[in-house]
């Protein structure tokens, strides 16, 4: 599979990825140990610091992985890794090497112990910054420490779940840039 | 512009239009006023209870009047209310009646005060159920307590933000629902 030559990004833009929605490919390792989960439950809360809600299901391992190690890479794929998202779905759990079976190539973080995803086309390393809503929302509150973006598209074409089985696929990017008053963009 | 036709649709089913990530307007009344704003940072929190978070900037005017009458409409727009989400989106405050201004149509709610837009393919009718995430992350979190879907199309042609004034509009739709196991959909 394809892999992304990624770059340096500003964490306070990082809106441009994850606002549209995707689904994202979370990763993350403690004490030997990695795993990767499917995430469609997640919002930007904030430029400066760059925050991330993601609600992450108690039942899944990697709830007890970046509990404990408080951080993960947020990465996201595009239209060509569906299989290994919807198989990462399916897939539970320790014992089984998420990243070989699927053919995932785990790089190297510059702050977080948590790998990036080479095959995604843009990965965000992120510090745990507010463990109160865990247990009352599943609610993890990230801050984006640091930014892995593909020089190249632009813009990716993602993949957006819907529930059911169902994937919606990223279309066309238009810019209204003209139309919007300096303040709002 | 078009209006659509809407049925009842299962409150704990409404991630089919809103995990995908598309820009909402979020219509809110009290005391007589009403207005109406555009959001991109909403996430699902859960099915049953159907639990959507906003986060909702607190210099909006909508801010207060959600925050008062503890209620609003998720409305999602088509691609065709571009025009309307980027106007309503550039427009702030009170004194200025933005369903007249942008040629939208309320409709009665049945279960809230805010208003429904009739141009809007989905509407989803909210309860404010926790207020102490509001002043820490500007969080509101809503409970659905009644949702109105058009019905047809089944998907509607969304349009997600990326900042800078850009645009995503939803492509396909595919279902690879017999790759799913059954627990997962």
């Amino acid at each position: 599979m394809r892999t992304y030559d990624k770059k340096n990004f500003p964490v306070a833009k990082i809106r441009r990825f994850l606002e549209p929605g995707p689904i994202v490919l979370v990763t993350s390792a403690h004490k030997g140990e990695r795993n990767i989960m499917t995430l469609g439950w997640h919002m930007v809360m904030g430029f400066e610091p760059s925050l991330v809600g993601c609600y992450v299901w108690d039942e899944n391992h990697s709830f007890s992985l970046i509990r404990r190690s408080k951080e993960c890479v947020i990465n996201v794929p595009t239209f060509d890794l569906v299989n290994a998202v919807i198989g990462v779905g399916n897939s539970h759990g320790p014992g089984v090497d998420k990243f070989e079976q699927f053919g995932l190539t785990a790089v190297e973080a510059s702050k977080v112990d948590a790998p990036l995803i080479a095959e995604c086309h843009a990965s965000f390393e992120c510090r745990l910054v507010d463990t109160s809503l865990i247990n009352r929302y599943s609610l993890f509150v990230f801050e984006v420490v640091k930014a892995h973006v593909a020089t190249s598209p632009r813009y990716p074409t993602t993949v957006h779940y819907r529930g059911d089985g169902v994937f919606m696929v990223s279309g066309r990017n238009i810019s209204y840039r003209r139309r919007f008053k300096r303040a709002n963009l």
